[in-house]
C-alpha cells in the first residue's frame, strides 16, 4: 500500500508539474519560468503543509527525487508542446483528479500523524491538494481559478473529511486511504462530467464595506 | 487581562474574516474562495509571524478554535450579504481598527517573549497586523491596498513601537498593552476621520533603473 | 574571506532594497509600501531559504542589522529619487549582478552546511538569489520579470552549480566562493551586454489543457 501511494504521489507530481509548465506557456514565460511554475504547482502545497506542521524537513528537501521528477516533467512538456499540438485533454484531467486525490490523503494523513486535531488535518489535506495551483496562478498574476469556479477543492475537502472520519472510527488505514482517494476522485470527475460548481458570492448595492478602501 | 486579550483577538479574527469574505465577493469567487480569503486575511499575518519566529506550532494549529471562528464568520457573511444590503460601515471600520490594534500588540509581545530584539519585534507586530490583508489582495490579483494609501500600517507601527518602548522601560505589562492598543486604534480612527495618508513615492523622468527591465 | 562575504552580502541587500523601493515607486505606493517592497526584495529569498531548511532562526531575526540596512537604503531611495533624476543605471546593474552572485553562493553554501544534497543546495542558492524579486513583482501584481525574459536566473543557476561541484571535488572553500561569484556575475553581465535570453515557451493551437480551465 505504502508503495502504491508513493507511486501515485509521483504521478500526481508529474501531472501538477505539467499543469504548471502549461500555465507558464500561457504567460509566455521562458524556460526558467517554466521550471519555477512546475515546481511551485507540484511541490507548493506539500511545502506549505510541512512548514506549517513544522515536523522535520520539507518533503522534497528530505527526498530530492521529487526535484528530479519535476525537472523531467517540465522539460518534457517544454519540448513536447512545441511539436505535439493535440494534448490528450481527457487523460490529463483524469490524472489531475488522481493527483488531487492522492495529495489530499497524504496531506491529511501526515497532519494526523503529527498529532493535529481533525479540523487542522482537513485544512492540511486540502492545502496539500490545492495550494500549489493557487501559487501557480498568483505567479501568473491571475485570480486563482480554484477560488472562482468548478468543484475542485470540494472534492479534496470531501476526501480529507472522509479520511479523518474513518481514522476516528479506527478503520483499517488501507481502507481509509482507498475510500478517501475514491471520494475526491469521483466528486472531481462528476464535477467535470456535469459541469458542477459552487454558488458564487455576488452582492449588489456596490457600497464597499472594506475598511481600507476609499 | 489575558482573557480580555483573548476575546479581542477572536473579535479581530471575526472582523478580518468578514473583510476577506467581502474581498472574495468583489472578485465573484465561489464559496471555497470565500473560505480561503477569510482564512488568509484573518490568520495569515499571525501564521507568517509564527513561521518566522519558529517557536513552536503555528497558533491555529495549536488552537483550532480559530478555524471554527473563521468558518462561522465567513459563512455568516456569505449568507448575510445576500439578504442584507446595508452593512453598517462605520461599525465595521471601528472593529477593523480594533482588530489591527490587538493583532499588533499580540504579535509584538509574542516576538519579545521569544527573545528577539526591539526591531524584529516591531516588524513582527506590524506583520501580524497587516500581512493577512496583503495576502488577501495578492489572491485577488491586486496591488495590496495597505501599500498604497491611507494611514493603516502606520497605526500598527506606532502601537508596536509603543509596546516595545514601554517593555524596555519595564512598564507593567497590562499598561503597555492598553497604551499600545490605544495608540494603534486612535491613529487609525484619526486617519479615517480626517483622511490622512502617507506621502506617495512618485518619480518623474520615467527612465527605468531596474536592472531587469528593458 | 568571511568578512568580505559579509560586506558583499550587505551591499547586495542595499542594491536589492533600492530595486524594491523603485518598484514601489512605479506602482505609486506610499512610504510604507516602499519599506515593505524593499524588505521583501532584499530579504525574501533568504527568508524563504531559512524557513525551508528549518535550521535555526531566519537570518534577519538572528542579525537585525539587516533590517537597519534595508530601512536606510529604502528611505535614502525615497528621498534621493525625488531630487535626483538621472540614476546611474549602469552602476546599478553592476551592483545588482554582484548582489545576485553573492546571494546565490551564500544560499548554496548554507544549504550544504545543513547537510542537504546537491540538487536541493542548487535550488536553495537560486531561490536566495531570485525569490525576493519574484515576491516584489507579485506584490506589484505583475508576472515576475525573472520568469519571463533575460538571462537572470541562469547566472544564479550556474553559480550555484559551480559551487556545489567544487565542493564535491573538495576544492578550497575560498576558491569555490570566488569562482561561483565570478560565474554568476560574468554570465549576468554578458546577458546584459549582448541582450541574451532563454527560449520562450509558446504553444500554438490555443486549446487549453489545464484541468481547471473551461
Amino acid at each position: 500500500m505504502q508503495q502504491i501511494i508513493y507511486i501515485m504521489d509521483f504521478l500526481g507530481v508529474v501531472v501538477f508539474a505539467v499543469s504548471g509548465s502549461l500555465a507558464a506557456g500561457k504567460k509566455r514565460m521562458d524556460l526558467f519560468g517554466v521550471l519555477v511554475l512546475a515546481m511551485v504547482t507540484s511541490l507548493g502545497g506539500g511545502t506549505l503543509r510541512d512548514m506549517l506542521l513544522d515536523s522535520g524537513p520539507v518533503f522534497w528537501v528530505a527526498d530530492p527525487a521529487y526535484l528530479l521528477v519535476v525537472l523531467g516533467a517540465s522539460i518534457a512538456t517544454f519540448i513536447a508542446v512545441r511539436t505535439l499540438n493535440a494534448p490528450r485533454r481527457r487523460w490529463f484531467l483524469v490524472f489531475d483528479a488522481m493527483g488531487l486525490a492522492v495529495f489530499t490523503v497524504i496531506g491529511t494523513a501526515k497532519a494526523l500523524e503529527t498529532g493535529t486535531g481533525a479540523g487542522v488535518a482537513v485544512v492540511m489535506g486540502v492545502m496539500t491538494g490545492v495550494a500549489g495551483g493557487i501559487i501557480r496562478d498568483v505567479l501568473s498574476a491571475e485570480v486563482p481559478l480554484v477560488l472562482r469556479k468548478e468543484i475542485y477543492a470540494v472534492g479534496s475537502l470531501c476526501g480529507a473529511i472522509v479520511y479523518v472520519l474513518m481514522n476516528m472510527l479506527h478503520a483499517v488505514d488501507t481502507a481509509s486511504i482507498i475510500v478517501s482517494i475514491l471520494s475526491t476522485f469521483i466528486i472531481r470527475m462528476a464535477a467535470i462530467r456535469w459541469g458542477l460548481s459552487l454558488p458564487v458570492f455576488t452582492f449588489k448595492g456596490g457600497g464597499s464595506t472594506d475598511g481600507e478602501e476609499k
